[in-house]
């Protein structure tokens, strides 16, 4: 593939943020900065948060550092916030730091911590960025806790089967398209550039992986925008048509 | 809408099974006689079923009673097998009778029991039927006792979205295709006849609204064939590009 934003090496996680032409796109979007907490998910996965006094944490792909912060400044005691990309952490720790909170450049599928390490682990929107969840989640379920709770979003897996290229069909009567939905694994997208690797799982591995490793799921959520955001963001119509995240609450036996 | 399958009332549950022309269709599927244990999702089904010794159980949607029948061998002391149709409990009782069950014809909705009246309540592909699915999962709440469990399949819901018609796209690249997936409720298609009535619900509907009723979910199987089934089935290989059923299986605490 002819693609600036593809690893080179398959088997090493991609660090596309690091990735000039993709951080001038990603740097534009409202999520990125100060308006990450208007973001269609982000009022229902702090609503799902536990509560942080004293807690524990780790911040799983923190990027720009907003949510790791939110913790600390709710109550957490400590939050480990991990990202692989040193152009967020970079912003993390200009303009987020905070006594709390100890941010850390390391991939994901690196970490290694000592078991029952943190009370929360949370999650946004990054696990579809990792090629091996049912190591991902034994890995969280052994640095939780005993009643421990994991919060992540992850790009739906609607949104992840859709076939290469778009999603919308471009003609009447339209809809959204997917195909090979058993077929997990890679797909890579068009975002801001090619060849950003993402990877597709069917619901029922990304619940039933978190039941068969003690965690207890307790929420389930498919973010869709009331009619008071669509007058304010027309745009985000489509998000009736098909679900583009799932968020999911579980709790360590 | 020019159809006989439409129940006159909109606000009563379809008798679909009861039409003769839909019956004579669905009485050709190797599903509806001895050969129901072949059906894709089946054996998974039967996996999920807990130690059967001694259980009262209740059957939503019985139809010709093989599930029901499967229970009372397997140790059940007692099936309360539920179907609106009279002509699939004809069958039931003509050729799956069984001192242990007791076939009644009700729609699942006007069903009424005391309390913590079953340790098991089971159903097989009827769910998507009933149009309020929070009422019905409050009620099966209700009648189990507490550590029961409930294990029931239904449409999924990627299948249940796709717009009116066939989901299939004809044109390469093909696909299926999905749309106004949070739009939930009545979704007719043609299936044997015209304007068989589902209801589409969200997977967070499905999911969200066990774990809101004290309902704990312990697995959650989409099923798909295997190379072995698709040697023998090779038409199944749809079955790997979408979805059509999910099963769950969640205990009442």
């Amino acid at each position: 593939m002819a693609t600036g934003a593809c690893n080179p090496n398959p088997e090493e996680p991609q660090n596309i943020y690091d990735q000039p032409e993709f951080f001038a796109g990603y740097s534009q979007m409202e999520r990125f900065g100060h308006g990450w907490s208007k973001a269609l998910e982000q009022p229902l996965f702090l609503s799902l948060l536990p509560s942080l006094a004293g807690l524990r944490a780790l911040d799983l792909g923190c990027g720009a550092g907003q949510l790791s912060v939110h913790l600390a400044e709710s109550g957490a005691s400590e939050v480990v916030a991990v990202d692989v990309s040193a152009t967020m952490l970079h912003l993390a720790r200009a303009e987020r730091g905070h006594p709390c909170v100890q941010y850390r450049q390391a991939s994901i599928e690196e970490l290694a911590f000592e078991p029952a390490r943190f009370d929360l682990v949370v999650s946004s929107l990054a696990f579809h960025y990792v090629a091996d969840y049912a190591r991902l989640i034994r890995n969280i379920t052994t640095w939780l806790t005993p009643g421990g709770t994991l919060v992540f979003s992850t790009e739906h897996p609607i949104y992840t089967a859709r076939l290469p290229g778009e999603g919308w069909l471009p003609e009447e009567p339209g809809g959204w398209r997917i195909d090979n939905y058993f077929v997990e694994g890679e797909r890579t997208e068009t975002w801001f550039v090619s060849g950003v690797r993402k990877y597709h799982r069917t619901l029922a591995t990304l619940i039933d992986t978190l039941l068969r490793n003690d965690l207890r799921v307790d929420r389930v959520i498919e973010p869709v925008p009331d009619a008071a955001r669509l007058r304010d963001r027309p745009q985000e119509a489509e998000h009736l048509r098909r679900p583009m995240f799932i968020l999911i609450r579980a709790t360590r036996a």
